[in-house]
């Protein structure tokens, strides 16, 4: 084996097109104050250019250019605006959709041309000389007014493998007309590693400008078909941060150049951001409102998560062993899941994490670990439930757990009316002991879990006020033993929020309610003791 | 570019681990009928060999392999216990845990052994030697009680790069000792694909047996690797289903054999097994309560959506110059098309399996197509509930669906009393109108959606005494929306039986009592239905 590794002193150069073609994902809608928002975060992350949108064509991505020349200080990092060379049979200073382009004031465009001579024919209706000189004059038009211009090879590969010579002379004209990049694309996404190398190293033969690699994973190689595009040659990527995109989505940015940097020691972002890769793809995702991926390479929050108890004393020594990279190096941690196969060493391990030293208090560990099996036998699951956890750790801890109020009864009722609207009325009413008074507190909801969480806030919120910042934002339930129909036990996951923390809390019981009810009281229960609120 | 794909003629075995290390993932529990329920898909789907768990540690493995003997039906496909070598300084025969594996009845038996030298002496504590003779002595044991032995070289790629002389003996004691396939393991999963070529292609250069590949997503790397393993000379891989696993999981098992038959020419799967891939993909989906991931290669619901745009007229005429693939060839479809052809086409299929002739019936396949689509965008799912899409068919097909009864109102409520026991008291009232009278039934529970049930029975017995024959034998909620708690929309999923025939329906609803009178209130017509009752 060589120990140099393979790409050492190769500078990649990093072009994020999150919000645009990240942008094309289903279900996907960003304004205009969602792609300022994550401009600065682009930039933070350390690529080279951000990809801002198609100015002309998309109403509020010329906007977005425009706000952005004014309100954004992105420092060194240079906004590209992406569009289209001209149309057939006219000229490029004459085109409305090039001028847009120059009017977008970015200082580089990116134009995507056609490559492969099908859809030059097909989609485009023009013909193959046609084609080029509508990638040779836009190039040179913009180039001539001070732009610089990467030019999109669209549909590259499919392209070449169809007939190489025209994908060819598309490259050439781009360089012949003064494109510092051609980006090669795999628009289809359906490539696999051994022919984008293959593909890439015989245009770099031929070629004497920067090749750069623009991929889709509908083949699930994004990743991998963009490193191998780099080790035949290439030296610029394109990619989207949590790999938005059409599709299966476009090559995972952050995945990208974790590999890159981390594995193959070439250098690509501005040093230092790497460091903070897992924080900018939470923030990223907050903003598009849809859900990190927990599996997600890198960054994802199970990316660390180990649950194997037998390998925990082994992986308290010896980390290094066990994780494939540092996570620390892209912002990440690593994470034992207290499960199944819990052992001493996990649960020591993750004490830490929470904040409890269990070192050497063997009697303690042992009375947790009994309990966690015990508890997992009655179908209890502590590996997404860190809040229960800790609430059960802090128990044996302290000896007993703190009373924060003493549940008399609760009520729930549900009446449906199918010709009413709305045609269902619940609601719940909570008898309970806090702050030394007896409380009685009734609440509604579209729901019965819903009803009793409004009435047990209710009750609560005079000697707890701090509760009315916590907010319910998932809730699962699942049935765990499958085998007895509705007699089964039912198990509760919930995540609540104080708008800065997230906390997982899980309940059992024969029945949604009462297994909502752990879960939910166990959600005010850690949140408050997490704020330092002692029992009133 | 050569035209002959780069694997024609190669035969790869499939190893399925879904049930062992794809329950590793964070936040999935299985239990025993979730993995009785999901070995028969895996069967469908056509992999060799499907690993069910490790029995002898634990508990519900040990269940599983007891009970699949007895009520699995896996044709050809042949189940492998997964299991770890000897103890150091001990002997195969007297060691307890491979005799669970003996136990388990499974006629192929896969054990972990250490391949990296640093493991063997830091986490296995023992010496080089020591683990080569663990290795011998239990494959010799095994196979001298007739099983098929698999050896899983853990940590082989971190190894091979530290020791590759200890790396490759650990192989050579495998095969010498007669196992039949030694699989490669990138146990930390942070490899890239071409690594992993070197690395194999070097190993086959010294052994003469088959090699396998397992692969983990670390590097977001693990569908290439496999794919560069196989090209060097594997021919076993080793994934699972929506590459479930522990932490960023493993190799995504459809995504691997999808490009290994359609881009390389290699055999994988039982032919045919491939068309299903995403009925198989979602149905487990459902088993495991792991939403579907929308971006997933191949199965994913986007993997083959376009969003409608410039090029709708071209991609209409030339599909394939839009997409990497032919989606029908893993049961998916191009998603912009669907309100025509596509759509329509699967409808008419999904009606035949059900018993409904549509073909040339353009204008109920038209509104049905719409109802469908129109549905699921409410959060409906019917890949799940056939009995309920069989109900929406009917309606469609005769103009109007069958009453059995009519519901007037009803009413449920839960009381909990911490102090009592039971603690929880649920009852349920329903008032409707059926076989010429109006009925008032109370039924008790465990909980609201079980009192309802009984309820529900208990006012349609009279009229239909054939319902006292159906059981609900499983019952899955799922929030649809979760960005809203407890506000979101609800979806039950409700599994039936009359003893012979297994039927599923879904309801939705604001809260999970509405969705799961939906659900119930469908099993019982469907079930009706099925049985020739007309309604009374």
């Amino acid at each position: 084996m060589t120990t140099l590794p393979a790409l050492a002193g190769t500078a990649v150069q990093v072009y994020d097109t999150t919000l645009r073609d990240g942008a094309q994902q289903e279900g996907m809608n960003l304004t205009v104050a969602d792609k300022l928002a994550i401009a600065p975060l682009l930039a933070e992350l350390g690529v080279a250019i951000i990809e801002g949108g198609w100015p002309g064509a998309i109403p509020k991505d010329t906007e977005f250019f425009k706000r952005a020349e004014k309100e954004l200080d992105l420092g060194d990092v240079e906004l590209a605006a992406f569009g289209s060379t001209r149309k057939a049979g006219s000229r490029a200073h004459d085109d409305a959709q090039v001028r847009a382009l120059l009017d977008s004031g970015a200082p580089v465009v990116t134009l995507v041309a056609k490559s492969d001579i099908r859809h030059v024919e097909r989609a485009l209706r023009t013909d193959g000389p046609e084609n080029l000189a509508m990638i040779a004059d836009t190039v040179r038009y913009l180039v001539g007014e001070g732009r610089r211009v990467i030019v999109d090879a669209e549909h590259f590969f499919d392209g070449y493998v169809f007939d190489a010579d025209y994908a060819l002379a598309a490259v050439a004209a781009a360089f012949e007309a003064g494109a510092e990049t051609v980006t090669l694309c795999d628009t289809n996404g359906g490539m696999l590693p051994d022919g984008v190398h293959e593909i890439v190293a015989a245009v770099r033969a031929r070629s004497g400008g920067r090749l750069g690699m623009h991929a889709h994973n509908d083949s699930g190689c994004a990743v991998a078909n963009t490193l191998a595009a780099v080790a035949a040659g290439a030296t610029h990527v394109q990619g989207t941060v949590n790999g938005y995109g059409e599709r299966t989505g476009n090559a995972d940015l952050v995945a990208v150049v974790a590999n890159l940097e981390l594995k193959l020691g070439a250098t690509a972002l501005t040093p230092g951001g790497l460091d903070d890769a897992m924080r900018i793809s939470h923030a990223i995702s907050e903003i598009t409102n849809i859900s990190p991926y927990a599996r997600q390479p890198y960054v994802g929050a199970s990316a660390f998560a180990h649950k194997a108890g037998l390998h925990a004393s082994a992986i308290r020594v010896d980390p290094d062993l066990y994780q494939h990279a540092d996570p620390t190096r892209v912002g990440n941690d690593m994470r034992m899941l207290v499960s199944d196969m819990a052992g001493r060493a996990s649960i020591e391990l993750k004490g830490r994490e929470l904040g409890f030293d269990l070192a050497g208090q063997d009697d303690v560990l042992g009375r947790v670990t009994h309990r966690v099996k015990d508890a997992e036998a009655q179908g209890y699951t502590f590996d997404a439930a860190d809040a229960s956890f800790a609430l059960l750790l802090r128990e044996e801890v302290d000896g007993a757990r703190p009373q924060f109020f003493t549940m008399e009864s609760w009520r729930v009722s549900v009446h449906y009316l199918p010709r009413h609207s709305p045609d269902t009325d619940a609601e719940a009413t909570v008898k309970l002991h806090a702050g030394g008074e007896r409380i009685v507190a009734t609440g509604e909801g579209n729901g019965p879990v819903n009803a009793l969480d409004h009435a047990l806030r209710r009750a609560l919120l005079p000697a707890y006020p701090e509760i009315a910042d916590f907010e319910l934002i998932d809730f699962k339930v699942r049935l765990i033993d499958t085998s007895h129909g509705t007699d089964a036990v039912t198990r509760v996951l919930i995540e609540t929020t104080d708008g800065q923390d997230v906390w997982s809390t899980v309940g059992i019981g024969p029945n949604i309610l009462e297994a909502s009810y752990e879960a939910l009281s166990d959600s005010l229960v850690f949140g408050l003791l997490a704020r330092g609120v002692e029992p009133r």
